[in-house]
């Protein structure tokens, strides 16, 4: 059965504005990502705005929950920004969706040359598919529960909160 | 416990020589990717001689045997060209190691733009960790079990064989 | 003899910090961008503070001016940030120290993916060995005098003032 | 005036072959390089056959010849393989055409990491315009009229021939 990808912006999908010099958000680049890494597995892509995740509003989370619950789909890919992603993990945990639910981002932009977008987008494109219902953060070579991750803000890395 | 990661070669290590025009075999470059992924998982890299799978002799498959035989991890994915995965991978099967062993490899070399190498590279890292024991290929989204897949050498695509 | 390339930075010289999620400055990539440009003709390199033209001063010009003086090189190659590569011509210019001095920059920088920087860069290596004395801006394939150009900041292009 | 910009291969231009396994030939990248370089001065492009220069013929030497006559622009811009690029120019030289003709290439293709094509492209645009008529090779910073250039091939240098 396909996986279901849903973009929601952060770091990893940022692009940069040659006009005011600026990182924003345009048209999601995940598609071309997608057919880069030559995919033959079956998913459906779908984009929710753009966002950096630290403008990510409760009403955006909700966005976000709908979209998960909606989904004829049982396993799901989330590229979401990584300032919030453990919130917005909490969000989808207390829904009980009964669905594989994995976020990922990255810490450099794939737009930037030596972004880890890529591999994390692979990684857990490969871990949706194995892993029991549940709500993951995959980030960097590392697969958290949502109820066991914090992110590191000063050194950029994801941790067990234990 | 760690990932060992063992690199034999195969498209996905070749790079360019600008003296003789060819496409070739140097140092490994899967070092430098796992650093530009920014894993912060264990892992352990080791390089076998980088050859073109098509060149691979049984005396190199054994030596591939031989690595995942001597090696403490019981998590190994191996970097192979993709030409013969599937008959490595039957060595490799056949000699009942109770590991759970990922090869994967490429279509495009890393080094050339528009690469699959790193997001393939990024999800049999994912999928390695979470696998029964066995042999498995991963590629391009999609994971095979070594007696149940083969290249579709004209469409450059694996499939499984059933 | 030998053309003096000083860096100033600009948006050709950015470079993304993943731990604020900002663009700015490190060490300047001019130096490894001459060595992927495999340049066998003779230059000398020289950063300066690397600085967003915005927040030039009238201070940060006079240390470009003074650079250019000291020089023993009659042909410089000076990275400047666009939106105020104008300012920085004209004072260079009222100088009138008798050198060929070109100053060039990029819309996007070398090291977001679509860059023209690199492009830039062989442009005005090649253009400031072959021009008379005076000061000239080289952006995106086209030449102009200090003393006529003008940047459509609407559009992100250089343009003849007349 | 427009500078004619002719692509006729070469390893610049070569691209990789996910079927095969080879470098070879599809539509000339020239095209989207300009547009990567923001290009707003006046050229017109075109494509002849793309050849590897060690297979170009007599044949092809006089297409490019043709071309170069048949242009009304009077600067053009060839891209052409390195390791024939002289015997080319020689043919454009003798024919003493009162046109300004650089002849670039590149070390390393354009679609290989760490390419200097870009680089070079954007030389050879820039010197094309200031040269006196007559027919010259531009490669990695240096620039040598058609009668006094080499190619090293062992080290992959351009020099000076005499």
């Amino acid at each position: 059965m396909a996986v279901r990808i849903i973009a929601t912006g952060g770091t990893f999908d940022k692009q940069y504005n040659p006009i005011d010099g600026t990182l924003g958000f345009e048209k999601s680049q995940v598609p071309q990502m997608l057919e880069q890494g030559r995919v033959h597995a079956p998913f459906v892509f779908e984009a929710l705005p753009l966002l950096d995740s630290l403008d990510m509003t409760d009403t955006d989370r909700e966005r976000v929950l709908h979209a998960c619950q909606q989904a004829p789909e049982d396993r799901i890919l989330i590229i979401h920004g990584t300032d919030t992603m453990q919130e917005t993990a909490l969000v989808l945990a207390l829904a009980s969706l009964e669905k594989t639910i994995v976020l990922t981002g990255a810490m450099i932009p794939y737009a930037v040359s030596g972004s880890d977008a890529f591999f994390n987008l692979g990684y857990a494109f490969g871990v949706v598919r194995l892993l029991e219902p549940d709500v993951y953060i995959a980030m960097n070579g590392r697969l958290f529960r949502w109820d066991d991750v914090r992110k590191d803000r000063a050194r950029g890395v994801f941790e067990t909160d234990s």
